[in-house]
């Protein structure tokens, strides 16, 4: 691999956003270029002091020259449907794509941008989708017919903050899924067992009500809640503000995949990738900057056309020469 | 992909040579030409039924016309120094060859006689090395600087079995490698602690005496024995044939690859890849037949030379097509 560093933006700057520019900064072989936003860059600060520009900039024949890989951290709902075509047609991508009903609908409309282009676009990184898809893969290759399972949390789920938060009399609210010990541990004990939702996680809440809102009712509104709730035993905690502010700021998650297959006569074979994750968003952050790294490499190759975890050999992640790696077996 | 099976051939049949055997059976996009061994045909009996054959035979035109991918199963000892090399010069080839410090000499001659024959060998597959190396490189290159642990156990070593059956007045033996669960706690909480060899892993050995044998010098010749055993907590269990026989002729092992890292404002990120592995030689051929699928692919892609698990794409292994992998995201 050559000396020149890999020249990387930011396109978006939420959570994700700051997480994937510590991640840059800890990558010598990377230089962050700078961070692309659609509000007034002026009212944007870095965390790590990078400049930062407006998203139109990056139509600049100046940004398409300098900049090797654009790291897309927008939204899955409304931003990357929009963006990421868009930017395959311009740029080597990396995105975290991961409303899951419309990925192989993404996958054809980004594949047929960064084919034209001549560009490289790897999507739906991170952890889940990302490396919890590739370690399913991979179980399921190794041990065909062995039953997958998949466990998330501790940890805190936006989406689910979020809906709590639009109940009337809801000031502010924080959601963790928790994964049942119990039935994880049957999975790694290869019982196998048939687990319905209910079995697999239970749902944990802590709520800030406004000034004499009525609790009962805001209880009821969660449990009861369609597709977020109602499947799940969930637990409803009514704190003050301040508690709030002391120990749930954080943005903690994590989850296992586990396989058990089964070999000859009866030998069970359990397989088992797990995340503890201090926060959510520097780990999604560095799964794509590492991605980002291949999606550079691959592009030199002349591998173009959108790509999954699944077409990038683990050797295009690392900074490391052949040499260090063939050491590391 | 295409609707041709992939011919496979396994070389060398011991307990590996079974484990591949039986791995095959389970893989529909598989066909097992035949089982090729130093000893006589006639005297070898195949698990599942295939066909023997001398391993001269390999030499062959038949052969080579006929074998899409050859598995090497001897040991790293002897056969693969000298397998490995003659036949990635006739053979796609896979193989697991495990002895570390001689992994970037062997890499070298196998990478000659793989370009020069057009053919692709993928070396040092299985679990360690293999799947843990794979682990330890992607977890550094998502959290560059982390901390790598690697434990292994609860499982047999074969190497320190024999070490003890070695000694004088020992009729058969088994050792178990032990983690420390405490030092994994420790790592997983990401304590990030330093470990010396004693604090890391225990051994457990059971061993079955002759009549009249010095059990006390025995226990001595075993816990101190250098490099296999003086630095370790070793406890030593006399037992009879029958329950050696009864409790301890199964093939157990697994371990755990811990990536400890540090995102942001100390935030750990804590990575854990672990198998619980009823049949160590299953599961090693497992492996190895999902890269022999690779090893087919790569080849008839142009990729020629020797490869390791670092060079191999995810989707490589698997024999699901590419819809139904997007599918799996």
């Amino acid at each position: 691999m050559s000396n020149k560093k890999i020249n990387v933006a930011i396109c978006g700057y939420g959570n994700l956003g700051r997480g994937v520019e510590r991640a840059i900064a800890k990558n010598p072989d990377m230089e962050l270029v700078g961070i692309f936003t659609r509000r007034d860059p002026a009212t944007v600060d870095s965390v790590m002091g990078a400049s930062v520009y407006n998203i139109c900039d990056l139509l600049s024949e100046e940004c398409k020259e300098k900049i090797d890989v654009l790291i897309l951290c927008g939204g899955s709902a409304t931003d990357l449907p929009e963006q990421g075509p868009t930017f395959a047609g311009m740029y080597n991508t990396v995105d975290s794509f991961d409303t899951h009903a419309k990925i192989p609908e993404y996958f054809k409309v980004v594949n047929q941008m960064a084919l034209g282009s001549g560009k490289t676009a790897i999507i739906s990184t991170g952890w889940d989708p990302g490396m919890f898809s590739k370690n399913r893969l991979e179980i399921d290759a190794i041990l065909p017919g062995a039953n997958l399972y998949t466990f998330w949390g501790p940890g805190v789920s936006q989406g689910h903050s979020d809906a709590i938060r639009r109940i009337n009399g809801v000031k502010d609210a924080r959601q963790y899924t928790m994964p049942v010990e119990k039935a994880m541990n049957q999975v790694r004990d290869g019982e196998n067992p048939v687990l319905s939702v209910r079995q697999k996680h239970t749902r944990v809440c802590y709520v800030v009500a406004e000034e004499g809102a009525d609790t009962a009712g805001i209880e009821k509104a969660i449990t009861t809640m369609p597709n977020y709730f109602d499947e799940y035993d969930t637990t409803v905690y009514f704190i003050t503000e301040e508690e709030m502010r002391e120990k749930h700021s954080g943005m903690p998650h994590g989850g296992s995949v586990i396989g058990c297959g089964v070999t000859g006569e009866g030998n069970n074979q359990v397989v088992e990738y797990s995340l503890k994750l201090a926060s959510n968003p520097e780990f999604t952050g560095s799964v794509l900057v590492a991605y980002a790294r291949a999606a550079y490499r691959m592009n030199q190759m002349g591998l173009c056309g959108a790509k999954t975890v699944f077409d990038v050999a683990p050797a295009m992640l690392s900074a490391k020469t052949h040499e260090e790696m063939i050491k590391m077996l």
